[in-house]
């Protein structure tokens, strides 16, 4: 599995940092998509019931499905048949078809779906690379989804969101989701931001959010 | 080995954090110390030479003996007299005291001391708990001995900096510590700053800097 993302690859002003970021994949430092990863991992075990809250090309879909292995369940929601059709054919060739629930519907309604007890929520944050940008994610639905997310984790799950910005999606997204982080309290839950602060074009940013209550 | 800095438990603003960190220490997100020892583990090997630029009460320089072990060196630096004495004892206690160098000088003069290969430079920035407060670390200084750890460090070596700002020693290091990050040169380091953004009280800020050349 390649912790690369297939967003990453979708433009040439992004091109650049993969090469650098291929450089270090041997390194302590990786990028957002390694840091997601990885503190996803280190939380969800076989069994747990998670969500991709932005299923996109299927890639989070099937990191999650590998974790909860065939006891566990994954939700993933996508607006866009595309997003469907491709990760409905990645899950399918990796066999685990049985564990995954993909749902054609906004993440701001996944409390329709997904029953309470989530150990983590996955959000990527933007456009679908590939996809219609008029489609991509947005402030409002988004904070709607994050605060469903947090009702429906367990305590100690996460929500983890990689924030892809500028460019053609602009900033207004991530400033909107950065000022309601601040917003949470830090009795209930823990908000840990990291950031690449010497990197061009605007590096994605990895959030997580830890829950401390039932 | 507890990850609970005594700087942290120095007054009663944070004492408040402390209660709501030691809830959290079974739990995924801790604190910016923790970060910080937990990145530091990962690089340094037995063997390893490695700095800490900040002395103060000496639980860096006791974590980062355990780590080099009986073939490795630490050099740490301070200009109070009374680190050194603190130190001094704690090492000794731990029967370490072989493989530790105390230096009384400034660590913008580190490289007078240290040969170049150097695997990790820790630095706590903010004023020694219990010290005085007008001897605390500058933003002239400390950026001055960032330039000069980042030149010592060997090939993915890392500076790991927290940064302690706020309350008495106001805003001004950590804004200077963060603009001069993002002047680092992407080919040659990657930044990666850790924010818990929802806290009161200005927790601390664990900034790791990776070098990517030699």
């Amino acid at each position: 599995m390649t912790f690369i993302s297939s967003r990453m690859l979708s433009n040439t002003a992004e091109d650049t940092d993969i090469n650098i970021l291929e450089r270090k994949q041997t390194m302590l430092l990786r990028n957002s998509l390694t840091i997601s990863h990885e503190l996803v991992s280190r939380v969800v075990l076989p069994g747990d019931s998670v969500v991709d809250a932005t299923m996109g090309n299927g890639n989070d879909t099937l990191f999650l499905a590998g974790l909860v292995g065939g006891t566990g369940k994954v939700y993933a929601f996508d607006i866009q048949e595309q997003a469907l059709e491709k990760t409905g054919q990645k899950v399918k060739n990796a066999g685990v078809q049985d564990r995954v629930a993909l749902i054609r519907d906004g993440h701001q309604n996944m409390d329709q779906y997904v029953p309470k007890g989530i150990k983590a929520v996955m959000f990527n944050l933007g456009y679908l690379p590939g996809g219609d940008h008029k489609l991509g994610t947005r402030a409002e639905t988004t904070i709607a989804a994050i605060e469903k997310a947090l009702a429906l984790l367990c305590r100690e799950g996460i929500v983890m969101i990689v924030i892809y910005y500028g460019g053609d999606s602009g900033f207004g997204e991530k400033e909107a989701v950065m000022a309601y982080f601040k917003t949470l309290d830090a009795k209930n839950y823990s908000v840990l931001v990291h950031e690449f602060v010497n990197q061009a074009n605007c590096p994605p940013i990895a959030v997580c959010i830890e829950k401390y209550i039932d």
